[in-house]
């Protein structure tokens, strides 16, 4: 299908990345398999080149991460009045993040959980595959 | 898990309908499984009682409503000054619209594609169960 037909220019692996490393607010859904089904929630992020950082508290996405299980991450933005936008999905294993000088740095970033409460948990995504498109 | 714990009440039904049936802007992600992997799309919609409607053109989206496959619509509302929201999480199965009287409705209603370019086929996701949680 051609970007003609669309509406819609695909986009580079580096203007995807760029795009996740810049937007704000930092806000994306992030969606997996769970139970049969697909889950979806939205997601305060920080992204590192190619990994994207979250804050969890423990339930069904904590549970996604321990099992390093794949997921997938979508930001967007979309101008209704102009009628413009662009989205990007990442794909990549999540898993919780451990490491002392790791979860050290991330207490730095500006990571901030979506829900209140108590989000004692990172995971972090390690994005092996990307894709995004721009209406043009 | 608690809401307290969490710091997320969940949503009744009847909750997630009406803010099916209100949220503005129209605008919502689509996320199905395709090829192994989830994929996340923003979509414009039109939600009447427990039927969601879209445009698109042939592509992903329209293969997987020909295979009347299990779907996930997810709509939200974050705000980041007040660190307050919602969002909630419509599952059902999808499928092109066919019927002539249910395709002359549609085409009096405010459903604009998210992009560009010709956009013929209307599709109709049937609401089977949902989920919503708002942040206390």
């Amino acid at each position: 299908m051609s970007s003609t037909e669309t509406g819609l220019l695909e986009l580079s692996d580096e203007e995807c990345l760029r795009l996740l490393t810049t937007h704000r607010p930092r806000l994306g859904r992030l969606a997996f398999m769970s139970g049969g089904r697909v889950l979806v929630f939205p997601m305060n992020f920080v992204a590192i080149g190619k990994l994207i950082y979250f804050r969890t508290a423990p339930g069904s996405k904590l549970m996604a991460a321990f099992r390093a299980q794949q997921v997938t991450f979508e930001i967007d933005h979309v101008d209704d009045v102009w009628e413009e936008g662009w989205s990007v999905l990442a794909f990549g294993r999540i898993r919780q993040v451990t490491d002392d000088d790791e979860l050290d740095d991330l207490r730095k970033r500006p990571l901030r959980p979506w829900a209140a409460g108590d989000r004692p948990h990172y995971l972090r995504m390690d994005i092996d595959w990307m894709s995004g498109r721009r209406i043009t």
